[in-house]
């Protein structure tokens, strides 16, 4: 069953040095072009799906790279609005062992995404045009334009009967001073809008300000999800845990929270090429689960197969088709295909 | 005789795509860091001179670069304040023949130097520091802080003995709607305050709102910059006349104005790499010469020469020592040195 | 006005030696997809059309390639197969001065495409889908299998209404033994069907068998074309001559004729980075003159200004937009757009 | 002890995309030429002996190229015929952890090696040249004119008095429909001609229909193989078993039986740059060990050694010498050789 | 505390092949200068202190290559001399897992800092200008004028109230047939200089052929340095143990002997980018601790930690801040700063 | 006819930073080995020729590239001696424009090539195994030991009934304060010992110290080509005149002298992509035409052709094969080739 899933969100520019070099001692990038939205429907698109971004771009040199970028995704551009003047960037050094990567932004405020005026976008045209709507936590850091942007689209997408999909995804550097407090009523506003939510114990704790008796982070979450889905009126919650082995390798485990049952993954280990993106491969899964009616166990299995299979890509942006996602639940992946 | 000259301006990043292809083509770009003051002060200390820039640069990943890009240029960086979050910069895509190169800016006015506040420079330390100092119309079009850092600075050299000079460099995409009525007061201030000016005779006809008889590009010329000279005080005015040819070679003709007297250099033809930057390589041939004392003719001649080399070099920055600029004028270069 | 206009024709991948160096002497490639059919429909994206491409695809990592590529170009992929194994390649090593080019094609003819089997596109199904359809003569020249595939869906196209394109397109080397005999009865066809024929003298001259008493290109061009034209019925017919200047630079002048008129550009001299795929987008020009119903001088103009922009673009695609195009026909161009 | 050893087989053009991204993903390639003949013959060269190539190679752009790369790697190319028109190739996209290599093939079955009529190569002279010939299993499977080579050339260099080494290499994507069955007849011929056998316990399994009461791979072994030496008259017969560790890096463990004798190597683990090759590396190791009349003992710790370091370096063909193998037996390489 | 530290030595350019290929295998390479000397004073800057090189370079394109790069590290270029006509280079093979790293030198002996004439340096005039100087063994083995620079200079510091570094770093390729005997009397002169020395229990009983009863590496340490230390009247011994680990991963272990006692630091495990220059991160890392005044314990672990984030940085030089040591002190560095 | 030509001279490593980047900008070269030698026996062998090269290099991993490279080139280097240290090295900048070429050497004095023993090469072994061998002025520049190589090999394979080709290839600056002088008896010795020489009326006044009436080139010489000829015995002279033209294209007319008769080419004028190493593609076109009895004017155009092609090919070595100078003669070379 292939839907139409849309996802609102900036399209960042990521120039990355190659290698391991820092800035100062390379004069090299790559670019590509990304962003939570991005990586959800492109993910998506690989899938079966038809996915579409909704956001703003410059109608300059680099809007039309950007688009082009997104085309050869096979993320659909027909909801994309021109205008405004600049595209967000971050550049990206890699780190090597214990020195860590460092990622600096440009001024992404001033990008026409954060720019774009109160009616850039036609809610209910856009509610009728798709199933299902994913939305995030940065976008939600931005401004009160884009926020109204958000609560305008999603409660216009729930009026029309689709799906709306929130992932808490909280950054403290977005939220500057303000804080968890500046955030909590625009987060419980989403949460009340949204069917499936990406979310731990950590964002019920710190975001919500809810509390606990448990200490160990699983049984947080056993008790405050299902606390969180009864307040909100939340379908399927889902996220994961994740920590760095001494060997450089990652674990990941992933959850899902539905019909009142909790269902894990298998914690799976793995060699890192690129980390960026990898959440968003896992909310992929688990909304291509949700389409297709997997079992629970099953969905939060793919979901977090189709994590790890993103730590092994370049770039941020997910990029297996649901066959590759599925042999590698397999754990039986050969050495060489030929 | 080596001096000491300082300029105050920007530092850019320059994003280049390699070879011809656009951005939305190609995946790679390469980097550097430039600026008018940048390439001023380089160019003179490629001369022998000491050269620092004055400026403001974030306390990041892409200020570390600039700070080591700047030394590799030779640049003294003991002047350059740190703070503020931005680097200003600029993306280049590389035309052929008949299809322009295109320039697409970021959000500049956020940059660290633009946003740096009124007592960011102490002018009286720097003028102590310094015999000649550079200014320049680009950063004339940024703010009114910006405006008051460069009056400041000016005066508190002229106060202390130093030469300024003053570089018209008018764009017209910086000083938006208020164009040339809200340019004119500021650059009226900083040429009184100059006593080396580079600028043609379209200064003085659209800036200053001059007006003269003649219709040719050189009467005008004739006619005009002795009048600029005499209402401003002003000891040198140079500048240049280009053309493009049918063959893509370009021909640049520069002119010198001093003591009431006007020399010409020859008109050199010659191919070029990359124009950006050539024009800097041309004041900083006419500082070098005043610092020489040379007499106008061979400064005008030698200024000529080192723009011309300018083309021929990959990036925004001239590098050709005085030996090599010298060889130029003489025009009898060897096709492989060895 | 925006038509949909597809193209039927082979994505060919191209394996560029980057510089000027030969196979032997190198050790990298650099690759795109292209095509006559690729070309075409991309450039009229870039005109703001909706171009599709009806072709096939293998069902592997170069045909996701393939498939990755045409999205970025903006080709729609709806109406393309997938299947067969294998992608027609070629090698390109650029030349330098009075050293060609060099081409070497792998196995084509066992390429998806070629081998696509005799039901493998449902004409009714994409005649109702497009308003224009552009054929080639190089895929004339593939199998009985593929010209079956032409003619039906040229026929399918005509019957629903909507106007067929054929480039004449001759390539001698890949007719084989058969050459211009084998070549007439399908070349007749396909005249028969098409509204709009890209052609010269020389076409009418040796694949059709025709005569002249006309000596001079020119002549034979203003005797044949209208022969030609009044025996099959074309509405249009248009086309280029080319030269090549003692200084490597290249002119070009086009023609076209319709409703019994003649008219020609002026003829344009240029640079040439990448002369590949120039002749797909005078065709290009031509339609989207046709579409946008501009006189015949405007559309010959037009055409002739694309085609000039195609040689400064690398690859085989054209990229520039209708803006761009009308930009070179005022032949104002500014050397950088800053 | 130097000899002179030829090896038939096909030379591929290998077209790996750089780094760990798709052919989706990226935009360049990087190529080397090779095959299990031109690695065996280049390795021995590397050894001290003179390698000849027994193929066929186009007279174009590609077969120049293969020619210059196979002088490169010191193989001799005066038994290498020109003619045909295509060279075979394959793309290779490097995996990384969980997410598998992939390799995809062109159309080798229309390329000249496999094209090269029956009388391509003179057996009787060929034989005359070499003290040694290698064959694989690989060209085996092509077609019946290869096939005829191959079983012509053994005759010959046996005839001769020369030696025959024959190795299974049994790909079974390359025997289709026909597998085990087709394959059969053809290898109990070239095992009948061979002196040096490369294989193991699978091969007499699957391929000869061999039946064995052992269930562990080197009990399956040691009763299988002194079966097929005793049947086909084989003086030596080697191979390998290999296994891929948690943390991705590979052991290896050599055997070789000869005089009524198993000899094992050590099991080395080693980190892994290219796999492809290594096998190559193996034989390389046993036919030089025989050559200079090794031990048996020596000749597979020799062997090991050399596949266990062409694991470590780019491309599919060893270029160890023997001075490297043997201090890589040693096991005490230092960290930095300066 | 900021003090001025120079020192003393070659640089050398460092030609590298990209990736894992050997010379004969690719045909690019990447340079970068470095040399003991850079890289101390290079780091020193880093953490706050103005470097000083002394040496000669060439006043051709090399030599300027090397002052530019020299700058970007933020090395004071204002005591080196210019004179000469060659630069020491050597080629750099990476090795992987169980294949080395290959170090292939040119003739450094020619070079324009081995070649410099006795009265090349002004010892009184820089030792006036430092407050701090480093020397170390590579140089002391080039020849008897170098030899000659080192033991003035050093003795200038001295008087003058500086501090001298010895770095013994013994290299038996560069001492040739005469080894240890020959080096010995030149290494206690050095020794009877300097106040602060880096060196091991190897260098006690090799060079200065002392002997000890212990057979245990930590234990001839504990026995040796301190006889070391009273003989030549040294302030501050230091130095590392050092292995490789199964995984590739590397151990480090720093000793600081100060004041009669002995202190570690704890045994870090990383694994290594590029090993070159660690061991001159550590002896910077001991040299800012003692400006500092930083406790013998804190100079160890900060100096350790500065030796193991080197690994992790491509080229020889260090480049991490006191902030960055710092923090990889600490051990809970983040995976992606951001 | 295919003939046995060697060649005796250095093997140089050409390291070229890509593109128009100084030393000081870039941070990578791309490398190839190169000299007069291995460019005349590689063009040769491109002519179907067996050449070989008489050379000494180091057994270390510089040595193996060079190798390597030679093999690829087609160069047979059984007769190359390994022994020594060092490669000679030169460093190439390019120039663009007016801007000049810059070339560094390292201290090729020290290679492998000029240390080599006097005993190194065994005249009569070479002498019985070439047809032709080849010597020229930079060898004979390098130092004694190295003239004796060169007298004794000329001699020997004269006596042998081979003929001795002999290249002025007067370098000043490799003849340091000696200068004519020097050089002078050493060339008169080779000259005598020569049946094919290259060169023009500068060698004969410069370096012979003859004398001419006559002004302009050509008429020079007329005069002094005949006298030297008849002097030294000598059956051909052969050179070039070139110029470079204003639009940067140059001009080239080559001279042979045979049997008391001159013949011209015609001037050809090309664009240059890489000028080093076309005067040896001239000398190998001499060479070829005599081996085939061309006529001295199909000689001299069939040289003056493979010089101009050499300057569109990248390195120092031409690539042309006999059929591409045929085909560059005829004029008539198509744009691309396909």
């Amino acid at each position: 069953m292939s839907k139409r899933v849309a996802a609102f969100g900036e399209v960042m520019m990521r120039l990355q040095v190659p290698g391991y070099d820092t800035l100062a001692q390379a004069d090299a990038l790559r670019y590509t072009f990304s962003g939570t939205g991005v990586n959800i429907v492109s993910a998506l698109a690989r899938f079966g799906h038809t996915g579409y971004l909704v956001t703003t771009l410059p109608d300059n040199p680099l809007g039309e790279a950007a688009m082009a970028y997104l085309r050869k995704l096979d993320v659909s551009t027909s909801l994309i609005q021109r205008g405004g003047k600049f595209v967000g960037m971050y550049f990206l050094e890699n780190g090597f062992g214990m020195r860590p990567s460092r990622v600096t932004y440009t001024d992404r405020l001033g990008s026409s995404f954060n720019q774009a005026p109160e009616d850039s976008y036609d809610p209910a045209d856009i509610a009728g045009n798709v199933d299902i709507m994913h939305f995030c936590g940065i976008s939600l850091a931005m401004n009160d334009t884009v926020r109204g942007h958000m609560k305008r689209l999603a409660a216009a997408v729930k009026q029309a009967g689709g799906k709306v999909v929130f992932d808490c995804n909280y950054r403290p550097s977005l939220w500057g001073d303000g804080g968890y407090a500046l955030a909590k009523p625009h987060y419980e506003e989403m949460l009340g809008l949204a069917d499936v939510v990406m979310m731990n114990e950590k964002d019920a704790l710190h975001i919500l300000g809810m509390e606990t008796q448990a200490t160990d982070r699983k049984e947080q979450l056993l008790d405050l999800i299902p606390q969180v889905a009864g307040k909100f009126g939340i379908s399927v919650a889902a996220g994961t845990h994740r920590s760095i082995n001494r060997d450089n390798s990652h674990s990941l485990q992933g959850y899902i929270y539905k019909d009142g049952q909790f269902e894990f993954s298998d914690t799976l280990s793995f060699m890192v090429y690129d980390r960026i993106g990898a959440g968003d491969a896992y909310a992929s899964g688990i909304i291509h689960g949700e389409i297709q009616n997997f079992s629970a166990k099953n969905t939060v299995d793919f979901a977090a197969a189709a994590a790890a299979l993103a730590h092994t890509v370049s770039g941020d942006t997910p990029n297996a088709s649901e066959a590759e996602v599925l042999k590698a639940m397999t754990q039986m992946m050969p050495d060489v295909e030929r």
